[in-house]
């Protein structure tokens, strides 16, 4: 394990790849297996990391803080964290111009997938390609490229949830969600009139201009109690985590139920668990059946994230499958921050063995673009133009998606992800019972490093943890949450549990 | 005049050029100035350009057809208008597949700014700055960079506004409208709560988490007949541009105003016209006092776009500036389709020459990024958090905004769009006079290449445009929308007439 050292150096290698010489794992062959590797020495993904963390200076420091003062003048800086240079932040370390150099299982609020400067990236970034994707960039839904459903395919579709093939492509999560839903209301009303060949009738027509009913349906998203979804107006309507969120914006009258408070160790809390996910489920059909808004839709993460990191049981999830299926109503999950590695499969709902696979799934952040997979062609509108904007995403970065996923596969980190996640969660077993109060509530066993727990101090907590040179981040009302890069691993693992250890005995 | 040929094959440079040296403008001096230049010969700001138009198939053609085919099958197509190969496509010619090339008066709908393959923006998408940006893409809330501000200062703020020196960053169109409705909801309401310092009671705190009042505000935005704001859920509350864009999606019941629909040619309805907007300004104060959702701002475009190019006078806007004012309603411009240069200024409400800015210019679609400029420190919430998502906006895209402003300066491009728009409205007159009923409602005049007119048969129209070597774009009934880029110049005007009168004569 590398030491934690504060004031420290930044030495470009470990000492130890000075015993052991360290691979460079972008010169690997393609088909490096690092299943069996859980006893090897420290070695990174990518070249160029520090040994370990470095804190020179109070965070922000000298530097930063001039960069700071600078960027308040024209830029709301209240809910900036640090301040970072991202030419020098490398692989899971992220570097501000102070020097300090911390381990970053934050990662730009879970959305660096495979690391700083991630050498693979550059060069998709550099790539001829790319450039044009930059300074030509179309309009998608009027004149996309002739290379456009190559790139789909290569890239976004490659890893499309099983069962979907279809893809609406978008800026970022919110609009992959308020897309969705868009396509839901879409559905909905398409099927409640007849079908797509059934023409619009003159008064749905003229009533829609007014925003009124029949032509604005008078339909919901059933969301649920904590659930994020995005913060612009209707996915605001469904988000529920808290009230800084969504104090004095006009929202929508839909219905949310209550998620799941699942009770923690789980294999102590069996019965009463499985009772709380059937009386939300209960309270799904019953909204389903009786809210005076119909929904077109249930839109569910499968771990409420900003909420707090709250989880429930793959059969909680295979309920709600049935359940929509039963009612006729859409099921969405929500993976934009789940999606793409982190819980040790490719999307977290592979967990769930569900019989039929959700009807939408929106994704984002670590694919660094956004959209929502669907495989019902009915969930394509009757018509041109409906479902239609004017960029409908940005093929630059469906680019760097496509190289984020071959990333991904050359060194089979969803699977680095899912064995490094178990260590890490037994060793934190470990210090929640020698720490007692804590680490409460740990949870995201099998779910890869989407790990996370509470601490009655959490705040504190994480302020401490950036002087001992981990940048870790919040959620919920105390929880703790873990959302390393893909590209984390067993000596960086090691690292957080001492800055962790140190926190909580300092 | 370059001459319109069918089939011809593609020359990389004129016949003109032969006799006459064309000088690449990317190789010019910095302070090269062209507003004398009205009687030069044809040359072009960007190298490389085709002579003129080549339609070699029709459109789609059979290589476009086996492309489309393709992408049908995972991407909905019903919207596409043409294919294109953007390695190809250069300057104001967009090139597709089969080799036909099309002089692009729609560019992206409205979106490329100086050209396919600009030099200059090619060399920004190679600079590490970009390719670091692209590959370490921040939570720019919680880590920008430390180079943010200066990105910002010597870009997207350097070409602010007059009067508004802050910026909030985002995605796209409907996004910064959507952003902008959200800050002045936390500003009506803050002011209303009697300041910044005043704390939310609990029953805003409980209520805003369950949808309803007081915590979720019962106040609206007010926007205008034919408008178009953006298809997300706040945005469309405010679109009332088609049916299309708006059936069985959930609305806000909020209110608009008619837009005066001003009667052309301009000279001759002089009293009419005045009559129009002193009603519609009537209208908003009367909607203002009386709507039983209070308007907390008011939207409107420059030029309706997408509702048909309708136009209203500087003194209408002076007169929506001072109601606004008066009622302490905010007035929020969408500039997303006007500004950065296309009506001769770089924001179309520069032509207004208003006391008073507008209290929040939302941009886009040219600008390659997107946000609101704002001026007054009382936009910013009261508490972080609530203006706040994962990415806010993209430092790539705002590096690509920079270099798209030091072209437009480098080649005072705003100069000549005014200068060529005077001269294409000019010719335009007289072909609405050699074709009556053709180029119906000509409007646009002093607006620099922001000009449109209508046509009975307009989608017809557009379709035989093509055949003539000229992609353009409808907007509203009947509009037929001329989008030319900032690079348009006289030769291409003369291009452009020729393929019109083509059409309206075949």
């Amino acid at each position: 394990m590398a030491a934690l050292r504060h004031g420290a150096a930044l030495r470009p290698l470990s000492s130890a790849s000075k015993q052991i010489p360290r691979v460079s794992a972008s010169r690997l062959p393609f088909s490096r297996n690092f299943t069996a590797s859980s006893t090897r020495m420290a070695s990174s993904f990518l070249p160029g990391e520090p040994e370990g963390p470095s804190v020179k200076t109070e965070i922000p420091g000298p530097e930063s803080k001039q960069y700071i003062a600078k960027l308040d003048q024209v830029f709301d800086t209240r809910s900036l964290n640090m301040l970072a240079d991202y030419t020098k932040s490398v692989g899971n370390y992220i570097i501000d111009p102070d020097g300090n150099a911390l381990l970053d299982v934050y990662a730009q609020i879970a959305s660096i997938p495979v690391g700083y400067n991630n050498p693979a990236l550059k060069k998709a970034a550099e790539s001829p390609e790319m450039v044009t994707a930059i300074i030509n960039r179309p309009a998608l839904g009027n004149f996309p490229s002739h290379d456009w459903a190559d790139i789909l395919e290569t890239g976004v579709l490659k890893v499309a949830p099983k069962g979907l093939n279809q893809v609406f492509t978008g800026m970022a999560g919110s609009d992959a969600n308020e897309t969705a839903f868009k396509a839901a209301f879409m559905y909905r009303r398409q099927r409640e009139r007849g079908g797509p060949a059934v023409e619009f009738t003159e008064e749905e027509l003229s009533s829609s201009m007014l925003n009124q009913t029949p032509g604005a349906s008078d339909l919901s998203i059933l969301s649920f109690k904590s659930a994020f979804h995005g913060r612009l107006f209707g996915t605001l309507s469904t988000t529920r985590s808290k009230p800084i969120h969504k104090l004095d914006i006009p929202a929508f009258d839909w219905p949310h139920a209550t998620f799941p408070q699942l009770k923690y160790p789980l294999a102590e809390h069996e019965a009463e668990n499985a009772q709380a996910e059937a009386d939300s489920l209960a309270e799904v059909e019953h909204l389903i059946k009786n809210y005076h808004v119909p929904p077109a839709a249930v839109i569910v993460e499968p771990v409420q994230s900003e909420g707090g990191d709250n989880h429930a049981s793959p059969a909680f999830f295979r309920g709600l499958r049935a359940l929509t299926k039963k009612h006729g109503v859409l099921l969405i999950v929500d993976e934009v921050q789940t999606g793409v590695g982190a819980t040790g499969k490719f999307w977290a709902h592979d967990h769930w063995d569900l019989p039929e696979p959700p009807d939408m799934v929106t994704f984002s952040k670590k694919a660094q673009t956004a959209g929502y997979y669907y495989g019902d062609p009915a969930l394509r509108p009757n018509k041109p133009y409906r479902q239609f904007n004017t960029w409908m995403g940005d093929p630059a970065r469906a680019i760097l998606f496509r190289a984020i996923i071959d990333e991904i596969q050359r060194h089979d980190l969803v699977a680095n992800t899912a064995r490094v996640g178990d260590y890490l969660y037994s060793k934190l077993e470990g210090l929640s019972k020698k720490y007692p109060g804590q680490f409460e509530n740990l949870r995201g066993k099998g779910q890869g490093t989407f790990i996370a727990f509470d601490n009655p101090k959490r705040d504190e907590f994480l302020k401490k943890a950036k002087k001992f040179g981990v940048n870790i981040g919040g959620s919920g009302e105390s929880a703790v949450r873990l959302r390393p890069m893909l590209i984390f691993e067993k000596h960086h693992a090691d690292i957080l549990l001492g800055a962790l250890e140190k926190v909580v005995s300092s």
